[in-house]
């Protein structure tokens, strides 16, 4: 895949380094930046992200051959709808977001014909955010879940897989509510648990955590705005999944009432099997 | 503080980590080890964690001037009253276990006068098992809590304390309940709700997970019958730990069924303020 023009909305952590990818590997030949911060423009111009920006969406729209959304999920719908009117019909739009099912359910009711889109999400990224922490191998070796539906057109897909294959990640084809429901174990409700863990602790104890706490924990650290979009976008999904988990719990206060060691062993090592499986 | 010789019972992580710190930093003259895998031991002295294999408990608590006892939790009371017995009056006893109040209480209903032992509990260590995993920095910049009650020897407090801070650690007096306590929510909570969550992943689901998913379970990986010892002797303080965390996910669960923005976003961010004080 070669691309004359990639344009990419949202110059964070994700954005950012999209661009350093597409720059490094040669899969596009010039790349435009667009958001809504000057200092993350220009610090990812600086960086070498992004050889122009571009003044307004509409100019990065009408130039790219790609154009790829990596702004805050709540923000995506809109602005694809709003590129998706000015830019040429062979263009191809997709996304970096961490939901799917809600996404791309809103533009498919309203997009038809081309452009296309085609919903992306790579499993990537951490808890910091910024154009400063991207980096030009984040997608080396990872997973990028690329969404189909009864309406996705083939070739876009393909383009899409082409794309993310080329910035070095790896691509799985899903639905977008199996990708959702899959997150939600996966993705939120970890980061639900780690808010709720660092939420919980009494700020008398925070000199006697170790790296247990801090491990267990990280995720919280991650944006709630970015994060409150997410969770109201996957809100069902996340839902059985809690309660899943809230069972298990459930367990685990069962066995411990009872004092019942073989109980309480089982719980761990159904545990360890499960993190052993995921390797370091 | 100089130490003739150091017998350390239980040569782990955290045993060969002692054993390491101590003759780096030139804490004890003569490092003793005694414990139940020929393999650790063997390994452990070809490390040069201890200087010697002592055959016996009986050996290598005769011979020491400080003994720390370094295994499982529900293995050391019964070890420390067997080493007591044959220990000379001056001999310090000490331990690393992660709970504290089971322990000192059935000891100190025990031993009454000399030789005297002092709970302690280093906060460092990992995941991981074995010699082979020690490291002399181990407690370098850590903090340990050592214990104190009605009942306990002042002498012996302060070369329990002068013991971890010639291994390089930083020391907090605790009693053992305010330990436990703590230890609960800093410590055991999160490797519950981590071995809940590593647990409640579905296992075709495994490949979907990325580096949030593995911070957020890590500690999962420990050793089950390790853990489940840390259960059973603090799972009071567990339980009040695990309400009230239930307490902060119901109100994640009732903040996503109403879909209200506003309260999911406060949840995020009590969570993001308590991890950030943290630091990373």
């Amino acid at each position: 895949m070669q691309i004359e023009t990639l344009s990419i909305i949202g110059v964070g952590l994700i954005g950012a380094s999209i661009g350093l990818a597409a720059r490094r590997r040669k899969l596009a030949r010039r790349v435009l930046g667009v958001g809504r911060s000057p200092e993350s423009l220009e610090q990812a111009r600086s960086m070498g992200a992004i050889d122009q920006i571009a003044p307004t969406l509409t100019q990065a729209a009408a130039e790219a051959d790609i154009l790829i959304f990596c702004t805050p999920v709540d923000r995506i719908v809109p602005l694809v709808l709003e590129a998706a009117a000015v830019c040429r019909p062979e263009t191809l739009l997709t996304d970096a977001g961490s939901t799917k099912a809600a996404i791309v359910e809103a533009i498919e009711a309203r997009l038809t014909g081309k452009p296309t889109f085609v919903g992306s999400h790579p499993l990537a990224g951490s808890e910091k955010r910024g154009p400063e922490h991207a980096a030009a191998d984040l997608f080396e070796n990872r997973l990028t879940v690329v969404t189909h539906t009864p309406r996705t057109d083939s070739e876009a897909l393909e383009r899409t897989v082409a794309f993310w294959m080329g910035l070095g990640s790896r691509v799985r084809l899903m639905t977008p509510a199996a990708h959702d429901r899959a997150l939600a174990y996966s993705s939120h409700l970890p980061h639900l648990v780690a808010a709720s863990l660092a939420g919980t602790l009494p700020p008398e104890l925070r000199d006697l955590t170790a790296t247990g706490f801090r491990d267990t924990t990280r995720v919280a650290a991650g944006d709630p705005s970015i994060w409150t979009g997410i969770f109201l976008q996957n809100r069902t999904a996340v839902l059985a999944a809690l309660a899943r988990l809230n069972e298990r719990l459930a367990e685990f206060q069962a066995a411990l009432k009872k004092g019942d060691e073989d109980w309480i062993d089982r719980l761990l090592t159904e545990g360890k099997r499960g993190r052993d499986a995921l390797g370091s």
